[in-house]
């Protein structure tokens, strides 16, 4: 029996298509119609859309963890806004002169706007706790309300905490990839190759990663999407305190071995990049992903250096800002 | 030494049964008694009922991350009606003329009905600390359990700022499985496939999928449970931005192999899915369980394409409520 | 040069004591003293004690978190009333007529007490942000120092908030070892076992279990410790939703082989369990320890099963309480 | 097809210079000048200055996690003092007769700073949603204004909460390595030693060491920088509770195998060291990394025992304060 599931578990090993293949395609399925888009675009999301999803897939914690400052702060405000506003009518409801304080608010305005006014300060100091008791609540409806609206107020700031821990402690490594990839000598053949660089000051270590390239080629019922890893120099790398330049070396197995850029042009051809890391500071392991399309190549260029040791400090510098620069080079 | 440690080593990989095996019975054993029932049941839960674990089993934060929000809101409501009920009542033993301001509900009710609400009313000032100060205590005791109350409401804020932390960052996978499994021709063979998709807007990458046959057999001493992993076509994919259809392939060696939908029934066939990913948005690894019975399959069915590319913006659109959607299809 | 480094990367392979033969001593080294006490105490602490690490040692985060709840709340009242002490002192040296409201606390009392418990009230309103303004602050000093104390009480329930969070949401899992370990007859052979089952709700996936085996021998040099891995019968399990018998069979090349009860007293024998699996509800990995010596091994013993189907639900019933029990059985 | 791929997945594995190798230069690439400076620090910080970077690569909560507690507590006093200021010069702007109470500050001081301090208190006293009710806003403007700034200051507090959160469970594992490495005799040769204890009371496992040594070595085209992995005598541990000392023995192969002190200064040769092990506290996995330069080396030492069972407990002591202390002993 042991014999028996020790065959059982080679013929997983054996199957059809191994595991690591799996690596090939990405995900992407070889069936996507002939276009001239992206699949990943570069800033690491995908070309996809999904839809239909329904309101389960909606989940407001990872909306509020992503969207951007700008839209995250409006949010706040337009919640604060409604809430107050909502419980501003109750207390209306209930009846304005169980607010006590006499509603002056130096300036002209129709009764029935001091009056909102009126419940909307006092729900303003009652959904942030603040209760000056300048307006204090009288009677069992608004009382009751009160304290329901100030636990609410707490409850929306609980989530609230939550919320800013989570858009803070989210590592979102900020990996720069060189706007080009090139093509560039290499020993005695070409390679292509891609610059990233760390540009916060935290530390990135056992960094590695992984180049996809997909192109389309013609079979015999018509155009198919074709991919294949790109084997690297190095595949990782175990600090990253300066600069890391990525770099398939263009042997005769590549499917880049001499392509032209209009051959690459014709073929679609798209460089999938993904790359991952732990970072000190978060203790997490952040991923990264851009792409190059055949128009985001150089041909014949090499990178600049963008470290040196600076000569009084003895420290290395490294250049964040020239981790684009190349120069020609003339290649093999 | 340096010798027999690496004998000693080796030994262990050649133990009886290999530690991949183990993953054969899933932790299930093979003593269970014939029962009609779903080991897995489809949301991925184990239809296993622990009892005797005594008050130490419990873990109030894990109750209260993994129930409905609908509870999570009442238990918070029960919790602070209560909390001020007793701290009311402390204040009433305590003295409620030792409480400022008059209790004027604005209602005819009994005297000491109006005291208790005037205590629950300033609990409650307390207990949120927004101490609108219209009632404000008086002598010793009264400010002393003030003072305890205060501290109170900030400790059960924090816990439930924890709380809602926690029930919002557990990255819990919206991943939608295909209501049935078919039983589909694939290349010259047949196979056994389900299709999986990403209901959620955050990107799920490096996923593999696991897949286990629980069955019956009739053995000299009675039925027992068996167990076998299904080889799949491809266990693992890099990015999951459309939808992945896991396929096993039917293979000679598959347990499947000639079985009729007459034949799974006889044997109680149980398919066990296991599919595991990590969250980009979460930063986490993330795990599904769901189980397909033999009356969950299709038989002669082959799934729909789900994605097409939009002509107008080049994107590729998923419709994930076509996940189910599968049509005829010539068995092999 | 590829040639050199690939060698000198299989010399590290090569080095005289492989990697995995590090796990043999676990770290506790062999010059360790002849003494009757466990290594590793049943609830998974070590028997080690570590003197002169100074003031940089200690980590009050990690303290707040591991002590008991009993400790914790008693730490937090007294944080709250030394604060409170230190602020009021502060009030009486700034005047406590910059306090307004009476001191009236409807008991007899000394003057210099009234004083200082009007401050502690005022304290406490200020620490906690209730603030109801019955007692409020005059004059420059006063208004500053009330103002650092809110800004205190708040930094002290951020701080608390952090603490709770972190004290809920240490996956601890509650693994329960069976008291005993048994020698039971296993196969035609006999085996050593141990029975875990998980106490918690939350569902454990992917265990793996290490066992070690710990004892005396005497050598030319006195005696040594030794330590040896023992081979289980299967290192992982999938799931764990019944009980996990982990089992290792004495074969001849176990360091159990012949041996009788007496043998293993005269080598001070102490098994020590590292068990660690993936917390399903925490999104954590999780590790327990825990020992058994010789004097908790129990002979000719087997496990009682513990879960049975349910007839009514066809519900697997587990009792978690019967994990302890077995009974007789004859060793081969 | 099938055959086509794995033949591409097998080239990935043969590629020039396989992954593990990768490891050998840690990043720190070949090109760098020479310099008397470390490249990692004693504290494991990278001696590299990053420039150019730009706003974005500034992220404002790494920053506060990171700076020291000090640091840490004077900006979060500044930053309530130019909230409180801002918004005290807000008041004033819509006139401080809206706050109601007099200022009385209790000392001569002029009309101007009378009504800023007015306004100073009352902005602490809703920042921090404290709100004793002595001053209280009045008017539409003024009650805007304090509507605002308690939610800023809920929302400030909310951040303080994450930050606090943040700083704390970092898992910063305080690991002592001796101060100086050794050359000792190692069985019958020699080998490159330094030992580590655990000051934290929190139990760290599954550790693992990588050394490196990195020196100056001259080539036609000058001086190059070399790296080399140092082979240890065991490279992981599966518990830590004692110390472990960490042990190259120089065998033919090193890069240490003959070398003088001197041999050593001339090759600028330096050592560095890369910890990893799982904090069984905060459940994560933490990195450390120190170096050793040629001139941290101290030759025919070897380490002092640390430990000893205590005859009355029976417990292991070790002494933290002894983990550099070495005594003479005779090379090989």
């Amino acid at each position: 029996m042991s014999e028996r599931k020790k065959n059982s578990q080679m013929e997983t090993n054996a199957s059809p298509q191994p595991a690591q293949a799996a690596y090939q395609d990405l995900g992407f399925g070889s069936r996507i119609e002939r276009s001239s888009k992206r699949m990943i675009n570069q800033d690491g999301s995908f070309n996809v859309r999904r839809i239909g999803g329904g309101i389960g897939a909606f989940h407001p914690y990872q909306y509020l963890i992503t969207i951007p400052w700008s839209k995250f702060h409006l949010a706040v405000v337009l919640f604060y806004l409604t809430v107050n506003g909502l419980f501003s009518g109750l207390y209306i409801l209930a009846g304005v002169h169980n607010l006590t304080g006499t509603p002056s608010m130096g300036m002209d305005m129709p009764h029935w706007l001091e009056d909102f006014l009126h419940a909307f300060f006092f729900s303003m100091q009652t959904f942030t706790t603040v209760g000056y008791g300048s307006i204090s609540p009288m009677g069992f409806v608004t009382n009751m309300i009160a304290g329901v609206e100030a636990l609410c107020g707490l409850m929306a700031f609980a989530l609230i905490t939550g919320v800013l821990y989570g858009r803070f402690s989210r590592a979102t490594a900020k990996i720069r990839y060189s706007k080009e990839a090139l093509i560039a000598p290499y020993q005695n053949i070409n390679a292509f190759m891609f610059r990233t660089i760390n540009r916060r000051q935290n530390q990135l270590i056992e960094l590695s990663a992984v180049v996809t390239m997909a192109w389309y080629e013609e079979t015999e019922s018509g155009f198919r999407q074709k991919f294949a890893p790109l084997p690297l120099e190095r595949e990782k790398v175990a600090l990253f305190p300066l600069s890391w330049t990525i770099v398939h070396p263009i042997t005769p197995d590549s499917p880049l071995y001499r392509k032209t850029p209009e051959d690459l042009e014709k073929m679609n051809a798209e460089f999938m990049i993904m790359i991952q890391g732990y970072d000190d500071t978060f203790a997490q392991i952040v991923h990264t992903r851009t792409s190059y399309k055949y128009f985001d190549l150089a041909w014949g260029r090499k990178f600049d250096m963008i470290y040196h040791t600076d000569e009084d400090s003895g420290m290395i510098v490294v250049e964040v800002n020239k981790v684009d620069q190349h120069s020609h080079a003339q290649l093999n």
